[in-house]
């Protein structure tokens, strides 16, 4: 099209705004939002350079070194998880340096992607989905590869509705290496499983406001150790937005943000947090063990395989589940939408189709997953699968 | 402190959260959100893959082209403004590129730093901030450049109060270039401040919603017509997070986004553009024309002198208004703040303490802005201005 032939656009016709009606939303994120949480987000506008924002960083960002474990600054960006995992690379490595990524699906293989984007070296080692990383075969492959810069993780793969020992896999890490950059994706899992950042001695770690934290997506929030900063201020990768260096600076001189943050996105996880406090980080593990318990127990007594096939490592924030012989996975979840208002999510890259995902993290209670349960069992028994 | 000096992270003790007085919010964004895009956001969240998402992102893209004027898609991604200049130079460019930038203020600045970080050559054309850029002396000094890949402009300098001309800026870059890249930096012009993307033959185009649009922050949007496509596909800045490819295909094949997007934002966004609607684009554009000069006419009826000097550069979505001798800005912000809840902005780099602003951008009346001058001229009489 030329210049020439270019004319102005008209008014859109678009279909009017209909009511949405309130959804039983059990996909792994956007979670549902107490309403509390929501309600905090209608609050007027007010000046991100002010002090009445600043107070509420005040309060938030000890909240979330809490939750992290740290005494590292929590920084936040308005992004989704994906960012985080942008900001974790670019802030810590250089062009052509190396790193391995221990990968058990989909988020493992996409912060793989996003470091070799950026020049860096990666070396996989992989696992099948539903299985966690082996410790023992990670340090042993380790010792095998023995020249890298850090290490990539995932802690709860949202994929597979897997998680991995971080623990364990951090210890096998600093018997091979005693600095290299353990990075941690916590995206479904921070505040919803246990993490202990400095305990565990991790060096960046990350995660989304829609998973475990009970608010709407896009907030981001990052953490790096002493060993991370150390590192950022060598690393060459090019960062201006996801930079450390200027959201730190302004948070610590003024509890603000180089540009401007979600403000009413910040209002809701000023709430969510005050919640989370007052239920007790140990009470919330609690919750969401029994979650992942009863999910699991209802699955296999209605006689559906779990792509988890281990209970010691499957994940307690997302259950994923074989859709039986026979039955279309999208079918399962149009017929569960459309009659009962629950939403689950289908699997994702090769296992699209193959599993559906139930998720049981952030906001929920015994009942809400009792009635998806009761529902999914009674809807496949519809569609023709019996035990 | 080494690991076993590490301990568990107790609770932290915080300030209560105490309610925020209703501001009269004038800083050049965030800007005042109505009340019904605030509540809009208070809706129970869905999932960002369902029907019920697509049916948003069916409304919002359309109309969003409407603002734009373009046929080319309008990406939306969870970013600050600052996200929107770094998703712009990373699509379309390559390292060793060379641009030329265009700075008659802080965010010029910033859009150059920006490019330098990722390895692209920046040359400088500056004005001293109050000026617009002027088209003669641009084209002339592209001539003598002769050998750049794109041009990047403000339209709207939110640090300096000015509105570049952009469609003699861009008619005077095709005129020494038919292919270079124009970028422009609409932040916190698109949709107050007429833009016409396609007839005036833009390149690259990116907005916030914290601006103009009336909507909390957290929304970043950007288009590219065909020329940035095909250059898009070509250039080899590092980029995942911002990448347009996948946004694009995502948004093509299911109305959708290839990372979770602020889905509480979207709503806000959702009824914001209805609003924007019905009163019409002509009608707001008419509406910011006569809040510039109502603004610019009551600082210079009180003897303050604006920084914009030229009339017709002056921005009509914000004011910089030079600071008197011998008052403090900071005092006078203050006192406007703690005695009458209006907030505005101080200056930004040099001009901080030397200026203050005005924003009247997005949702605002008349009544609104003669509170405004009526109190910032009483305030400075108190502290000892007068005509």
């Amino acid at each position: 099209m030329t210049i020439q032939e270019r004319k102005a656009i008209p008014v859109p016709q678009v279909e009017a705004r209909a009511p949405i009606p309130p959804q039983n939303l059990r996909v792994p994120g956007p979670t549902p939002v107490p309403p509390r949480v929501l309600e905090a987000q209608a609050a007027p506008m007010i000046n991100h350079r002010g002090p009445e924002f600043s107070a509420i960083m005040k309060r938030i960002t000890p909240r979330l070194q809490y939750f992290f474990q740290t005494t590292s600054p929590v920084l936040t960006y308005p992004a989704s998880g994906t960012g985080g995992q942008e900001c974790a690379i670019v802030n810590v490595f250089s062009p052509g340096d190396h790193v391995v990524s221990v990968i058990v699906g989909n988020f493992g293989t996409r912060l793989a992607k996003i470091a070799e984007t950026y020049g860096v070296k990666v070396t996989r080692i992989e696992f099948p989905w539903g299985e966690a990383a082996d410790p023992a075969i990670v340090e042993a492959r380790l010792r095998e590869i023995s020249d890298f810069r850090g290490v990539l993780l995932t802690h709860n793969e949202t994929s597979a509705g897997v998680t991995n020992d971080i623990q364990s896999l951090a210890a096998a890490i600093r018997r091979v290496s005693e600095d290299a950059l353990i990075v941690v994706d916590a995206v479904s899992s921070l505040s919803s499983i246990p993490l202990e950042m400095d305990l565990w001695d991790l060096d960046v770690v990350f995660t989304g406001s829609q998973k475990g934290w009970m608010v709407p997506p896009g907030i981001m929030m990052i953490a790096g150790s002493e060993r991370a900063w150390k590192a950022h201020k060598e690393a060459k990768l090019p960062r201006f937005y996801w930079d450390w260096t200027s959201a730190r600076k302004v948070l610590e001189t003024s509890w603000q943000h180089p540009t401007t943050p979600p403000v009413s996105l910040m209002y809701a996880l000023d709430v969510a947090l005050e919640m989370m406090l007052d239920e007790g980080r140990d009470a919330i593990f609690e919750r969401h063990v029994k979650a992942g318990e009863y999910v699991r127990a209802r699955a296999q007594a209605m006689g559906l395989e779990l792509l988890a096939t281990d209970p010691r490592y499957a994940s307690n924030t997302v259950t994923a589940i074989k859709t039986p012989e026979g039955i279309e996975t999208k079918a399962l979840l149009k017929k569960l939408r459309e009659n009962d208002n629950i939403v689950l999510a289908d699997g994702q890259d090769h296992y699209k189709g193959k599993i559906f995902r139930i998720g049981h993290l952030g906001y929920f209670s015994q009942e809400d997953l009792e009635v998806v349960m009761d529902t999914v069992e009674k809807r496949l028994g519809e569609l023709g699968f019996h035990k």
